[in-house]
């Protein structure tokens, strides 16, 4: 069975809950995103999800990406579907028309790439990285080059890639040596230098790749003030072959249908994006962005291991459940193990965080197209302020529930889940990547508490709790136990700032708490976008997940609670 | 990088914290066993696992075990050393003397199986399940069927299975149909049928292997009481193949060293172990041990990880730390990841996991030890009482923890863990599996509070937690938070067991509270357990994990308390 997109859902907390096109609509270029638009772009978008790449996923994991003597050579049929999602502009979907993109809105690029995600992460790992180097380029990158290679990128053409990581220079970037040294009279740069965990750094899909690589001028300082970004294609725009060769691919833990490529640079030909010294402010335009993607791919992936788990409930028996016998016991001697509770549990919880987690990201990626789009300055930036505070959060909580949600299902399997057959084990290796990628989710937490919190003492995340009560109504029992969870975050933000500006505070304080400071956010905002389909809708779909929300998750919140307390004013035992 | 056993820990914890000598020399037969002889023998021990297993652990996993027209290859290098293993008479460590065996105490056998599985998890699953078989034959075995056999396994000199698992029938045997069926005028059965998972199946390790198959006779009951147990082995007395096929070996996520084998029984001659329809009672008479073993695969893949993890902290560095600058410094413009408190909490809470966990199951295995050799009656009653409340909760949280925590493990590698060169992804594969074998851990739940601490009305469990203030000093802190605990966990119980046997009460409460209730029942021994460490040793290689057990562990006590409160009462709302 391969990932399925469930259009209802989405379209329910898209349209019914959010009502994504009334905010759409507001914006500027958006104007004609409405309702039937939109359906009809997430109905294509999900035929080809489930038609042309879910099937890919299993042989995808198994037969995995070939180096050879410097080529890398896809698993079977990814080249076909990568030139189908081309031809059908799938990856122009949300860039600008004046790129030749289609110019929708970046809501539906999220979606599209929540069900890629779900249906074959590895094979989504290609086309997922072109977004951010769209971006990238065409804020920061001069006309000359985005002559030559915007639209390439943005219609798919040529694939890109994001040089980052060293050996040595992991969440640490300041630590990168790549060099760039400029070629005197002329506007380019030779780059050399080794790059690993490349994802997508050399494969079939594209006769070119876009490699944007970060690399320090000759006397530029060290650290992160130091760094400037290259563009330095595979392919010369006379047709040579640069300098840049990929070594060798990792073997993973799983992720087998991307190749994660060693990418070495001698002295291959480059030009620079944005300013000397502006490396991580060009690539942090796309951060948000990409981070929200890989949010997205953490819902994704929960939900395509809740479709097994759930189907494999609604087949497999074993044992008689305690009680009365259900309606589905008929004369078997064993009832199907859906009706046991501790499988009832693990299926309610994960939609718990799937339904919720995807309301969440779905409001972020139309903030995102409101603080790009608003014809107002003050929406704007309060909507780049959620996308700011939100998608750490986002991106960490979820990543984190995809792989150990993931696992809770493939013990819905038994002995059946550790065993490749149902495909439930491949989403666990592959969900683990990402808590790792586009920053750990410890870095996430740093972000959150340390950059985004601490410097204006909660203000800003402070308005954004203080906005959502707006939408919450006290006398419904389920919005009282949100409004009161959210004065609880806002007293534990408020005390916390405190205590790290305290004089003579542990300087360690902050980092010690800002994962279970971000894991506190993320259940209080969990818990509001329930109150939000719960407020759309009470059907027993929507329920019972909001039920096992309260039940088995919501008590963590205490805990975190508790042991951030206990770090603020460390007990004298 | 491969495992290290850490003598000086086990050694602490058995002689130093438990007096493991002093409580052995007190039971029949094992009045040698002083601590001279069990440091010789966990010396011996640890070599062979540090120098013959744990090097094979990579290849093992790349390698994997290949089938071929029935039968099984094991990875390079396993036969040898399952031959030395055999040759060194490790398998018959704790067997009896009249077996051949050594008669040493099950905790060191205990001891040198944790070891071995956190050395190479795949080797040991072969010579891991000859002792249950061993025990299961010497129990209920015929005079003739042990003479034939119960020496040959004590020695390893054959290996042995448990065939349990068919397609349709996992965690609820009673659906097992495979078929035995007598030979008039013989003590011969014909045994026919198919049985999946069945580790150690098929491979080249033994000229012979010994099955012990559940399976039904003619107009036997359905369900659980028609079940008899057979001894069919691979080659026939008279030297024959018997018709016994391994059909194939499962594509598993991990355990890649262990052939997961599906065999088929096709009219092969076996003979009855026990008395027909007592086959599950002649498998629960080794179930404690195995299940025990179990856990301490947990603790020992688990201190595997942190070994890796460890090590790698004190070599990489990124950024850093807050607060004043670190020793280790000097120089160098980032610090060992080590000194960054999120990579400290994490090594310092799965120290806590580890110790506290190896502690509870040495104990345990002591206390198998005593309920097995002591002159006493009622000790031996006390002790197995031990053993069978306290075993299910070893297995399924420290198995819980071996998966969660490695993976904590392989964060701290970032995008290094995901990939294979270090080794820690390996480990997270392989130990998702023990979360599932040898009982699912929710099973281990079920079995604690629905088969062993409702019954009496938490009598027993509440006898067991009495027992251990006698162990506590309320005037040291710690000890003062575990007695706290202890009660807080005695009224929970108390209060469970009544609202379970309250008249109209909800059938299904007991399930859906079980595994909370496991959990909450380990966190109070692994409280418990660092009071007795404390207790002999405050320096700070043992005061850190019990700080981070503290800090980060115990506040989950709470919670799982309050998630079960409010399943025995919900709330209105």
């Amino acid at each position: 069975m391969s990932y399925q997109p469930l259009l209802a859902d989405t379209g329910f907390l898209l349209f019914d809950v959010l009502q994504a096109p009334r905010q759409l609509q507001a914006l500027q270029g958006l104007t004609e995103a409405d309702q039937p638009l939109m359906e009809q772009v997430l109905d294509e978008a999900g035929k080809f999800v489930a038609e042309v790449v879910a099937p890919l996923s299993r042989e995808g994991d198994e037969a995995g990406c070939r180096w050879q003597d410097g080529t890398v050579t896809t698993p079977p049929g990814f080249r076909d579907a990568y030139q189908a999602f081309v031809q059908a502009g799938w990856p122009a979907l949300a860039c600008a028309e004046e790129d030749g993109g289609q110019g929708l809105p970046w809501v539906l690029e999220g979606v599209l790439y929540e069900w890629l995600a779900a249906a074959n992460h590895g094979w989504t790992m290609a086309p997922g990285l072109l977004h951010g180097a769209y971006e990238c380029l065409r804020h920061h990158g001069s006309d000359a080059l985005k002559a030559q290679y915007l639209s390439k990128i943005a219609s798919g053409e040529w694939l890109a890639t994001m040089c980052l990581t060293e050996p040595h220079a992991g969440s640490d970037l300041g630590l990168v040596r790549t060099q760039a040294v400029p070629v005197e009279g002329t506007a380019d740069y030779q780059v050399s230098g080794t790059k690993i965990f490349i994802s997508g750094g050399e494969h079939d899909l594209t006769d070119n790749i876009v490699h944007l690589v970060l690399a320090r001028l000759p006397g530029a300082p060290g650290g992160p003030k130091g760094l400037s970004l290259f563009l330095v294609p595979k392919q010369l725009p006379d047709g040579h072959h640069n300098a840049v060769a990929c070594e060798r691919i990792e073997e993973k833990m799983g992720l087998h249908g991307s190749p994660t490529c060693v990418m070495r640079f001698d002295a291959a030909t480059g030009w620079l994006i944005g300013q000397p010294g502006a490396g991580l402010n060009a690539m942090f335009v796309m951060m948000n962005a990409a981070r929200l993607h890989v949010a997205l791919q953490g819902v994704g992936l929960l939900d395509a291991a809740w479709q097994k788990a759930h189907a494999y409930a609604l087949e497999r028996r074993q044992m008689r459940t305690p009680g009365p016998a259900p309606a589905s016991r008929g004369s078997e001697p064993a009832d199907l193990i859906a009706e046991h509770p501790a499988v009832r549990r693990v299926l309610d919880v994960q939609r718990a965080w799937i339904d919720g987690g995807r309301l969440l990201a779905y409001r972020t990626g139309l903030l995102l197209d409101v603080a790009r789009h608003h014809p107002d300055a003050t929406e704007r930036a309060q909507a780049q302020q959620w996308c700011s505070l939100v998608t750490p959060v986002l991106k960490a909580a979820w990543t984190h529930q995809a792989f150990h949600g993931a696992s809770e299902c493939l013990q819905v399997f038994g002995g059946h889940g550790y065993v490749r057959e149902w495909g439930i084990e491949q989403i666990v290796r592959d969900a683990r990547v990402a808590m790792i990628y586009e920053g750990t989710n410890e870095i996430q937490a740093i972000d959150l508490l340390l950059r985004k919190v601490l410097p204006d003492g909660g203000q800003a995340l402070g308005a954004v709790l203080v906005g959502l009560r707006g939408s919450l109504d006290a006398s419904r029992p389920f919005d009282a136990e949100v409004l009161r969870r959210l004065a609880e975050l806002r007293y534990l933000i408020t005390t916390l700032c405190a205590a790290c500006a305290a004089p003579g505070a542990d300087p360690a304080l902050a980092a010690r708490v800002a994962d279970d400071t971000l894991r506190a956010v993320a259940l209080v905002l969990l818990a509001w976008a329930w109150s939000q389909i719960l407020a759309t809708s009470t059907a027993p779909r929507w329920s019972a997940p909001a039920q096992a929300l309260r039940t088995w998750v919501l008590p963590e919140l205490d805990m975190r609670i508790t042991i951030i307390r206990q770090q603020m004013a460390p007990a004298a035992t």
